[in-house]
């Protein structure tokens, strides 16, 4: 309320969780309804989806000016300059993540026109354990928990999982039927663009442990993602990643 | 070649410089390679682009550590810090760009395995296309050439155009010969990591002129994916994006 121009150090780092909080919710929110709206074919609400999209890009330039201006201002050390870049970080993750949900809108258009033969209960499982993801992230970056980022680093393989075997079931129905090609391929992309949000959701969990704990995750991140190497019928191909 | 360790800023600098330097350049010649495994149906050859991958998350890493050091011990302003900070974005778009030639490299070993019966020449074309930005875009950050930058910016929307129109003939192909539908939805997904490609290029040069000039590049980036609303056959769905 007070119209003071300067604020403290405190304040200012205040101030950055604030966006940040705000940005997380608000592509929280696209995620769940762009999913809400490819399952009820709602073009309403894709349309928007679609539309809030710049405010979120918007946001994160903010981020990044702001960080910019306290690293020239103040001269933050460790745990603090940990956060003010990892929140530069963060933003950056988030704003793909919007982008991510916006195509998945956008992609429900065409669907809602050619609606697939097949059910998207699978799918909808997905887009719901990627918001759970992205949720305890959010979380986590609250609350400065380290050990719940690291829950959500280590659900990622079963996204990747999921993602893979959903790559071969939609590559099954285009061989049965071509009338499902058209829109499995954007349940494909659809798909993939979920995918793509979970290792975000996992980007920033690694991002909020480096800025907590002061180190990367130890280990390897879990890998379960094998789509690139699939052909249609599970064909046998060794993995190489 | 001297021993020391203390360094100064400027050295400092320079040596930011050339890590994003040399990760550039490896990761400019894993597209190449990618492009060329493709093609030429080259499985050693994909499989070490597949295996490079690594080195160039280590230097994403390393960029990172060594900006928060900088930033923690000298306290650049204005154009250094600009400079500083905007090499920690480059680093995290050249990983992205990794990553994805990465994955075109192992679309290619299935590939190798089921050829389509399609001409690789248009995704060829692409490949090159954004192989020139890439290239442009490293030239303008070792030259501080903001003008270059923007040529590439520009330059985002052709890829863009390139990857809807192959995007609509590739659902055909799949439509016509089911045969086709494994090749070509991997085909698909080149085109895609092809197109993201040219973002994160663009990514780099929006960075680019921020970190020399001080300011975004004016007006709203130019966009020609109209993919996410395509049905196969030039389905003429009123654009929204």
């Amino acid at each position: 309320m007070a119209g003071h121009t300067v604020r403290s150090f405190d304040e200012e780092l205040r101030h950055l969780r604030d966006i940040i909080a705000r940005m997380g919710g608000m592509v929280e929110s696209q995620l769940a309804l762009a999913t809400t709206a490819m399952v009820k074919r709602d073009v309403a609400l894709a349309t928007r989806v679609v539309e809030t999209d710049p405010q979120v890009d918007a946001m994160d330039r903010e981020v990044s000016h702001h960080v910019v201006k306290l690293l020239a201002l103040r001269q933050p050390m460790a745990g603090d300059l940990r956060l003010i870049v990892g929140s530069m970080r963060i933003a950056s993750d988030l704003e793909r993540i919007g982008d991510y949900a916006a195509n998945v809108a956008k992609r429900s258009l065409v669907l809602a026109q050619n609606p697939p033969s097949v059910s998207y209960g699978p799918i909808e499982r997905m887009g719901r354990m990627v918001q759970e993801m992205l949720k305890d992230t959010l979380d986590a970056f609250a609350t400065d928990d380290a050990a719940k980022a690291m829950s959500v680093w280590r659900r990622d393989e079963a996204v990747d999982e999921m993602y893979s075997s959903l790559f071969r079931t939609l590559l099954t129905y285009m061989m049965e039927d071509p009338r499902n090609i058209t829109p499995c391929t954007h349940l494909l992309f659809i798909a993939k663009n979920l995918e793509r949000i979970g290792d975000h959701a996992t980007n920033i969990a690694e991002t909020i442990h480096f800025a907590v704990v002061g180190e990367e995750p130890e280990g390897e991140r879990p890998k379960g993602d094998t789509s690139s190497l699939a052909a249609a019928d599970v064909g046998g191909s060794s993995d190489a990643s």
